[in-house]
């Protein structure tokens, strides 16, 4: 097989190639799209990658790297160079489309030790040369973009073990490079049986190190925490020395310089091994129930009551907007079915009724009244319980919906998908305000749900579809973009709720952190990293 | 009254001013203490205080202080100054009954808007003076001390008003001077009634700003959190500007700067507002148990498995150590009654068993399940139910055992609490260590008790008491506690859980951080406060 661009971006597993039928029917609809649409090949990124820039390394250099790694963990081929130039953000996927890989790394390199990373910084910070640590390369925000060229280090090859599983202290500690799904299973297969529950959308190709890089959230973070709640200690090597924090259950020492690596997207140093808390695994016990409300409005006031109810806490706890409702049961030919019409009998009318799914986890009596409680509280809101099958099966495709990226994109289709967090009482303005901007756009497709719930608030996540401007859809996505962000930052929203800021949001963290702030930030990285070497080019906004 | 210096750490309501039977009696036993002993007035402190030193600062600076935060909120008294230069450390409990308050503070500020405290860092900041942000005092870490001088800055007259209670949001914005129980009694009644969950043993005479700065923990942690959790946003004042925090639910952008201030103890500027997670005050729901286990490996063991469960937690959980257990039934004179007898034939034996208290809070069916759930795994592990009385008897005096401090030290008795937070793996070793240190001492009673419990371990606290070295109390007091923190230190444990780090277990830090994380925090306070005037001298072990 050829190394195109095509193979950096397309999924390793070819689930969803194509498009179904109800997205078809969806794309038809909404955009006038005929079937001659669906059979082009829009910037398809099938040309062979060949690089303009070559490694400008000195061959001395290189020398000391191969000394210290080996010659096998070093890779100056163009393919590898050119898959640890950047991630997945949508202008990132558009520009390897169009095979515009114009600040590609000098070198690829998958140290085998933190001796070998300590001696690579080392080597980097004599001779200025950008650093930038790698897992999955599954970020949204340009984190992982490299203007400054230098080495991509990738912690996948080699940072991948589990080096402990405590049973008694209920903790793992593990090499941040191992992939979601071989470190999840071998805590299910540990001893009593483990989970860190923590299933991110992109678990699957992203790292425990990206999870507390950029500051992740799992899809059942409403119960298991945020990667936020889950590290007890870590390891970061800067090249300022060493911090190794130590696994207490809580502390008073002074400040928790934990919260500091988690989210600093690797400006500051290089993670190498996290203690995360974990869970006993009891998938024997998890309970499940759907509701379907008759507006956003009471779908949003009944998770802030189940929240704030004294309760415990579900664990997947989600509803979908209305538009992202009726397109889910669109895709799933629900429309006009008997169940639909007796929904409908029943006041719950498609374009205002919402979907909410919710799991419970934990001891078996403990989620059974967990349920109860939740189911009426729902009841209370005008909640309808519509059992435990479509949670399920949202379950069961619950990494899926990713997939639809690529033949989105290459139908000419632009997708992407905006996140926020923001306290309850500026929830439903926020929610409409973005609506409102993003559907001024002459043909789009909006839809929005919640997916992380806290007692003072919830996250929104916004997803939007839009035939591309061909010729010019950079810039007609960035500008659709900025006002996006805007519109979310002038309407009491955070920058980000679990994607990170990266370089795509950099530009607004000034304003939303305030001068001190970023001062405060940026004298920390000063500090860990005086020659600016770790991440360097605007990543969180530090220089 | 007279000034002294007696008035100044002397519990304001007098409440335990004299020693109960039940400690005479445990004091004779162990002390081989006679009536004499107990009439005897030790270091009394009751000479009106004279400072040596004045007042140093140039006439012109007080009078633009004065032109600030007028004539009435500066107080260059003797009394003011002497009150205001530390805490309530033993060492410094002792320097204020022998009168040598070396270090005072050249004035006391109490400021009254946030912009009066910018005025006044301006000035401190050009002029090289010291600030201290001081609020209700009550620090046992030699973290208020003044060694360089300068104002003592109070928050407790003028910043001490609750902001907003957002009852959709489910939080508090409140002013950081206010005490704690003008905070929760006004959540209480506020609305449909709300609380912050939040009562360390020092509640009523501690502030907010103490709480976030000095990153404690109240008696219901367990449930409610410890301040860490409870803070969302927060504003402060360095002589660098302003930091002021949103209060999104979660965020990921970058990393968390309210982290970097809850336990900065005011090294890095002053915390003006904070807004804090509240929930529904539900006193009515509150489920009480107690138990009585056969040793204290089996009582940890069950309050491990009680988190580690998925059950959902408990609010008050707590454990005495066996001394501590055998001294609680002594005061209470509950030695040699029929249900201590009862309980021995059930193999439960003096000088082995272990009291467990415990509440659950939260809604009512919640509280009644998680409580049922705690007696069957308590039980599992050998524990004895002994109904809610026990637990309810604690709450009530739950305050109280801190005024043992005064009447003890009168006659000569030294008193202190030591508390650390450590990984279950770690635990018993690390009791056993602390205790047979402890217990080296001639005469000494040693107690220990589990406050604050975790999934993956728990805090330990130690109390002891011991007849002081007559003539060479500090030192005497300076030598055991520097080997009880080593060998908190050497066995695992962190030097602090909640009461913070100061200039006491300054000493610790480095070895404990490591000269990088130090490093980075001076590089935050050096940023933050360029001049150095910031609660200088020593604390967290900063310049």
């Amino acid at each position: 097989m050829k190394n195109t661009y095509r193979k950096i971006f397309k999924w390793g597993d070819k689930r969803e190639e194509s498009l179904d039928k109800g997205i078809v029917k969806l794309l038809k609809e909404k955009f006038d799209f005929s079937d001659k649409d669906f059979r082009q090949h829009y910037l398809f990124g099938d040309e062979e990658i060949t690089l303009r820039k070559a490694c400008s390394l000195p061959g001395d250099t290189i020398n000391r790297l191969v000394a210290i790694c080996g010659a096998e963990n070093i890779d100056k081929s163009d393919y590898a160079r050119a898959s640890h130039a950047m991630g997945y953000f949508f202008s990132e996927l558009l520009l390897l489309r169009k095979g515009e890989v114009n600040t590609p790394p000098d070198l690829v390199v998958y140290p085998r030790t933190e001796e070998e990373i300590i001696q690579i910084l080392q080597i980097c910070n004599k001779e200025n040369i950008a650093v930038t640590p790698m897992g999955g390369r599954s970020s949204v925000t340009r984190g992982l973009e490299t203007p400054k060229g230098g080495i991509s280090l990738d912690l996948t090859r080699h940072f991948n073990k589990i080096l402990e599983v405590n049973e008694i202290n209920s903790t793992a500690t593990v090499e941040t490079g191992v992939y979601g799904p071989a470190f999840e299973k071998q805590l299910n297969n540990f001893g009593k049986g483990y989970t860190c529950g923590h299933f991110p959308q992109s678990f699957e190709y992203s790292t425990v190190g990206g999870w507390v890089a950029a500051r992740g959230a799992g899809q059942e973070s409403t119960y298991y925490g945020k990667i936020d709640d889950l590290v007890l200690a870590m390891k970061v090597i800067t090249p300022a020395g060493i911090i190794e924090t130590k696994d207490y259950p809580a502390s008073a020492e002074a400040w928790d310089l934990n919260k500091t690596f988690i989210g600093s997207e690797g400006c500051l140093g290089i993670i190498t091994r996290v203690t995360l808390k974990i869970k006993r695994w009891r998938p024997q016990n998890k309970t499940f129930a759907s509701f379907i409300f008759k507006n956003f409005e009471s779908a949003t006031e009944s998770m802030r009551n189940i929240m704030q109810a004294g309760i415990g806490k579900p664990s997947l706890f989600r509803i979908s907007d209305p538009v992202e409702t009726a397109t889910g049961f669109k895709i799933k030919g629900f429309e006009n079915s008997f169940s639909d019409k007796f929904l409908r009998f029943l006041g719950y009318h498609s374009g205002e009724r919402c979907l909410m799914f919710v799991t419970v986890d934990g001891d078996k009596e403990y989620t059974h009244l967990i349920k109860k409680k939740i189911k009426k509280i729902a009841r209370s809101e005008g909640g309808f319980s519509i059992g435990r099958k479509p949670t399920k099966e949202w379950l069961e495709q619950r990494y899926s919906s990713a997939y639809l990226r690529d033949p989105l994109m290459d139908i000419g289709v632009m997708t992407d998908t905006v996140e926020t967090a923001v306290s309850w009482d500026k929830l439903i303005n926020l929610w409409t305000a973005v609506r409102a901007y993003l559907e001024k756009r002459e043909k789009v497709h909006v839809m929005a749900h919640i997916s992380h719930v806290y007692e003072t608030g919830a996250n929104l996540y916004f997803t939007f579809l839009s035939p591309m401007k061909k010729g010019k859809e950079l810039e007609d996505y960035l500008q659709y973009h900025k006002g996006l962000v805007d519109t979310i930052h002038n309407n009491g929203g955070s920058l980000t709720h679990h994607h990170g800021i990266g370089r795509a949001l950099a530009p607004w963290m000034e304003d939303e952190m305030g001068k001190t702030a970023m001062g405060l930030m940026q004298a920390s990285k000063d500090y860990l990293d005086p020659g600016g070497i770790m991440n360097p080019g605007g990543t969180l906004g530090l220089r």
